[in-house]
């Protein structure tokens, strides 16, 4: 068992995940941090000092934190957890238009094949939200990438 | 001589510099684009597709593609191209609080290196800009980095 | 509707992509460009800025800049856009004997996984090509990555 | 054919390589220095450069060069490569726990994205090797990823 | 002020620093942490989460994590954070052949660039130390680099 | 004293680096190598590695290893070495405007932010060699950067 759960931080985390990314997500966190098994603190620590510890804080919206958070995770090619957080920035009121410029605003900082990668792992995430068309196709998906 | 001066682009680029870096950063780079010497092609692409043609586009706001490209820089561990964009940054509407915050958001993506290069620039714009007090010693300055 | 179809960059990176890519290439990304689907402005900046405006430039052979390019995607790790420069690659002069190169060069400057990584891309379009033996195995299907 | 196989780095580095990454691994390889298709020298040059001429060093432990390159490969983002690495710190007398405490040990270096990647390829090879109970779920596998 | 400071990971961040890093590399993080300036928390933020909730975990011996630490900062080019981890590193048991034995361990995974590079630190470091003949040059200083 | 020198690569790797970077490097590195100071097998590993055994290699021409090497030192943001890269570009026959041309073929690939520090390592390089007008300012010194 962790020592993690009992200080403020980690209160602070829970709820935000759950504003964030939903029960269910919240449910599997909680359930690896529990677990015990295999660098299971490493949920933790997630819970504890990104979404506890800096999430959390004053001084800057939640919207604007993910702003920051979406162009670091395209800059660094992180797919996965890019989903997460176009999830999360839909929660913390981003649209459909702005994701789309927010990946078009990373071309020239990043250049092309971040960008492409990035909107591969948004219209997953769209798609699954049904904020976009069905026929909506990637570029994967058009055998350009 | 370069082609790029004609596009509304390149016009549209240019209004943009100059409203977010500044008459004296417009006339280095329009001074630059125009010099015809090594690279300066790459001033005018710069005007032209970063900022006329990604930086105008409608669907996101100024400060939230400042959030999204100091997101990007930070994370990539480009300083100097950080310098400019924390003074666009203020230009488009973000206070020094949120500027750090935006900082200590990029610790649980990128890892403390990249937040600590990443402060070392800002600490440098705010001090020229008169944001922050004199004495404010940067890591560096203490030794630490 | 996009209003970058009219630049002459525009067509200009057209015609360069139907050189380099193909005419099936083409046809996808001209689809993904007029969709008007989400993030389709980037095809129609891919085209523009990328094929139309760099691309297209004199003072460097589209051979040379075919190797540059492939560099950089194996140095970057961006498997998924590696498969469409060594099909450029090929398009532009490059055998396949020199592409083998292009990966042994990479190794002293980005280390192993880097370079394994561009050698499954690369496998998979010669085969895809029809340029290499079926009987061809990659390190992945050898089980070594 | 190559004439690697001639060196007495090639020759340490077959060695190498069978006590830390086992028969099978060196039989693949092998075979692939051998085959003579394409990119089949990289082979020979792993074995040889990576095998023969840095993991034969005397002057730093085996287990400690395994830190070292696992740290390197979670902070470059390298899954296939490092779970070959895992294998090998397995070999090289890293427990379980152990590598449970380098992925943790990066966190405040690379960021929870890095981390995150890094914990499933780990569970991958500790499930493959029976050391975790298979009920032990990743957070790929938990839909946290 | 900070509520960090009343945590027990903020306790034992701070003893961990002392051991690691030594009084007067502790002073300026405290006094850091404490200044109330721009980005202040992050020092704060460090010594809690980092050396407090990191560093301090059973499982892995501090010298092993040094050499975790060590890789990845070699791969990642952050050569003012590696400074602070080969002093680090020293503390922890490594000896000067062990510290060159982990420059070169990095080749074959990072390449050459990343590892002249951190070398540079390393020279710089073992010299403000005692450790190196004053008339090692590095690479930079012999015009190499 | 290292046992490297009496390898045939070891030998064309010389020949290699004097016909590439001229007597000077070859002094400076040759001494580096036989120096017996902190880390000095890493020039005798870059002399027989990489000169020796991939630069060396037949299939594919230098001033093409070349291109793939600059497309990867952009990319990967590694000036210092990339200045020796330029130098050894000019003497495997690439001109002024070829390289310029190698900078801007970047810019798609990896964002500004890197091209624009290579052109500024490159103008260093031009410069040294007489190669551009002493009154050409990098964008560093005209404040841009």
């Amino acid at each position: 068992m962790s020592d993690y759960d009992q200080s403020p931080n980690y209160q602070r985390g829970l709820n935000l995940v759950k504003e964030m990314l939903g029960d269910r997500f919240l449910a599997g966190l909680t359930a690896s941090a529990e677990s015990g098994a295999f660098a299971a603190d490493c949920a933790s620590i997630a819970i504890e000092s990104a979404f506890g510890a800096v999430w959390s804080r004053p001084g800057l919206a939640r919207r604007d934190r993910s702003l920051v958070t979406l162009g670091i995770l395209i800059a660094s090619g992180k797919s996965a957890e890019l989903r997460n957080h176009v999830r999360a920035g839909l929660n913390n009121g981003l649209g459909v238009e702005e994701l789309q410029e927010v990946m078009i605003q990373a071309f020239p900082y990043c250049g092309f094949p971040c960008v492409a990668e990035a909107i591969e792992a948004t219209i997953a995430v769209l798609r699954e939200r049904g904020l976009i068309d069905d026929s909506t196709q990637s570029a994967k998906e058009r055998g350009l990438l």
